[in-house]
């Protein structure tokens, strides 16, 4: 395999965080990034070979991101797979993960259905259209359910719990941004059951050119449905990690094109016989993401090959770098913690940047958001290494470091 | 301390491979990096906020370079001191490492005057104008002699080993550029005692806001005085690294301004006696880079910062990182093994990406050329654990590998 320069050019749709980490992974490669995302000067702009503003649908801007491009991806499921895939068959230049993966992802009710018809148990779901129709799965999977938007959620928008049967009207609205259930869509939502899980797993898997790995086992800490921390190795037993890299496997198997992709997990407890559907095991898929992941971020100073840097590789059909951990690894995002936008700014950076073994990401974000995401600080630890597997009293100190020192920053 | 978005901007004189890294490393803290260099396009434009096509001495585009930036610093000891010290006092923006300090370092004399003066061990030296100094300096430090352009050399360019009377006039001519030794101005050369050094260290030091550091130490490898190959740890006595790290830090402590600083040693045999001065003991300085190193690119992936990073953080004023070594690394470069200059292209490249432990760094630059620095790649050991020091076998290993996967490459 030759190497040139310029190296090949990465199209990326979406220039948001993802597309500025996956433009740092780049350059060392030496590989280009071209970014197109509707927000002028968006995170990725300064790191990366150029930014397009445009609509993630708008077909022309596509295809002139693609004529810049030897392969195009996406880092936001608000990407449009039917575009994408006019363009790439218009302009031959390929798209991974194929627009079919996205297209499949980007609707909650098929991406379950392909889970559980690939053998992988996912908590038990059905669509609903109508209050009728959420009560109907009140009674058969019992209470309580979650009721979701099948498109166009993320970070808990879109979602919805329904706790009693009286919920029914409510969610149906709030998941949907309907103001009367009657308006709701056919296809618009479904429900699932809410399961008492133990704790939340993630595996980062990757297909690429004729082969497929996992990055070792994450434990996700949510609260309102927002990633707030993660820890590497996770929390739970050696059984349970093998399970949710063979599940994470089976995913991306199941899946068209070559990329990284997050998969989401709930570990339930040893006990638990809650209503589910596609398989056996403890360990059941949550939701898809075909793209690098919150959950991987740790990978950067964590891991060998950062999820990045893997998805460069495995979108360009190179050949994919370890995903081994280096050394145990915590992060915890920098979420906005202000009532309302404001312009952004950090506080108390210093006591980050000079804490041995923390790493601090600034996204470049230019304005705070309630709970959005404005950056991440990963914490490794002081002694080089390895933790073994099942030392959780070393993960707990590790997960308690990363939550000290983002509790050290605030936003002004 | 506040972190801002956009964050603050680094101005970096030189837009080269250390251009690139820097900006490749100021991406995660929210940094931005803009460039000035007289290549259109340079390395480093596709991985920074934007590029300057300009001379390193034209003011008023550095005057320009200045308002863009929050602090200018520079990635080549062809920037021009004077012009920084002017721009900086006319702009207000605070030029770091200090303008003193690359005069100091771009003049090897006064560097070397420097260094004895802090009673630290050079090779003895002296100034030189023509045949008749140098055969002088031959007759009172011996043969061999390094014959040196007292400015703007690099890479070996302007040195000429004299290795009897007989070749002072050719020295002489090569190292500086003249056809006629009687051309030489008085100020244009110096010699040095070419001592029978035992290894070649390097040490990475930091000058940060009232503090200084020093990452682990490094031998390097070199051959026609270019750096062919580091490994981290050095393969020497525990004793020689502690004098080394004391010497590197005693070094950057005689410098003015924040940053990072690449220390070169020469480590002598236990019964050398030969002509020195300055102080004693085997550990002598060679060179002085008032910039990131090739000798520190290792830090990389091998260190908790990256040279770069620290660069970033140190000139910024931030706090710095730790500079522990998360594992043994060794490095190899890439360098153009062509007759003559053509298209940049590396073939057999899958054999790096496919290694364990492995990484490639591909400079984007357009064209190779003979011995140029087109990339190189590091290794760290499948085993995550760091190897204790004075672990030669280990290292020999690790060395090999890199050279092995070098060898896997080869330019088109």
């Amino acid at each position: 395999m030759q190497l040139t320069s310029p190296g090949p050019t990465l199209g990326v749709v979406g220039g948001g965080q993802l597309g500025r980490m996956l433009g740092e992974a780049a350059g060392p490669l030496g590989v280009e990034v071209v970014a197109l995302d509707p927000t002028p000067d968006p995170p990725a702009a300064p790191v990366v070979r150029g930014t397009t503003a445009a609509a993630f649908d708008d077909a022309d801007a596509l295809a002139e991101l693609a004529e810049r491009s030897d392969v195009l991806t996406y880092e936001i499921e608000l990407a449009d797979p039917d575009v994408l895939e006019r363009v790439g068959d218009a302009t031959g230049v390929p798209v991974h993960p194929a627009p079919s993966t996205l297209r499949l992802i980007g609707d909650k009710l098929r991406q379950k259905r392909a889970v559980a018809d690939a053998g992988l148990p996912v908590p038990d779901f059905r669509p609903v259209a109508s209050p009728a129709d959420v009560r109907a799965a009140g009674d058969a999977l019992g209470y309580p359910l979650m009721l979701k938007a099948r498109r166009g959620g993320y970070d808990g928008r879109g979602n919805a719990p329904v706790e009693t049967p009286d919920d029914a009207v409510e969610a149906l609205c709030a998941a949907t941004g309907a103001d009367d259930p009657a308006d709701v869509p056919d296809d618009a939502a479904m429900v699932e059951a809410f399961l008492p899980y133990e704790r939340e797993l993630a595996v980062m898997g990757v297909q690429g050119d004729g082969v497929r790995d996992a990055f070792p086992v994450t434990e996700t800490v949510h609260r309102e449905e927002i990633l707030r921390a993660t820890v590497s190795p996770a929390r739970t037993t050696p059984g349970t990690r093998e399970r949710a890299r063979e599940v994470a496997l089976s995913v991306v198997a199941m899946l068209e094109g070559r990329g990284v992709f997050g998969v989401e997990l709930f570990e339930l407890p040893p006990d638990a016989d809650p209503p589910t559907r596609g398989g056996d095991g403890r360990v059941l898929v949550n939701e898809i993401a075909p793209r690098p992941h919150n959950s991987g971020h740790w990978t950067i100073e964590g891991a060998h090959t950062s999820q990045f840097a893997q998805h460069v590789r495995a979108t360009l059909g190179w050949p994919l770098g370890a995903t081994r951990r280096r050394s145990p690894t915590a992060l915890a995002n920098l979420l906005g913690d202000v009532d309302e936008p404001r312009p952004a700014a950090l506080d108390g950076v210093d006591a980050v940047l000079g804490a041995d073994g923390a790493s601090l990401h600034w996204y470049g974000k230019r304005e705070t958001r309630p709970l959005r995401k404005m950056g991440h600080l990963s914490v490794v630890p002081a002694s080089d290494t390895d933790t073994p597997e099942g030392d959780d009293a070393a993960a707990d100190a590790l997960l308690n470091r990363a939550r000290e020192l983002r509790d050290e920053v605030s936003f002004a």
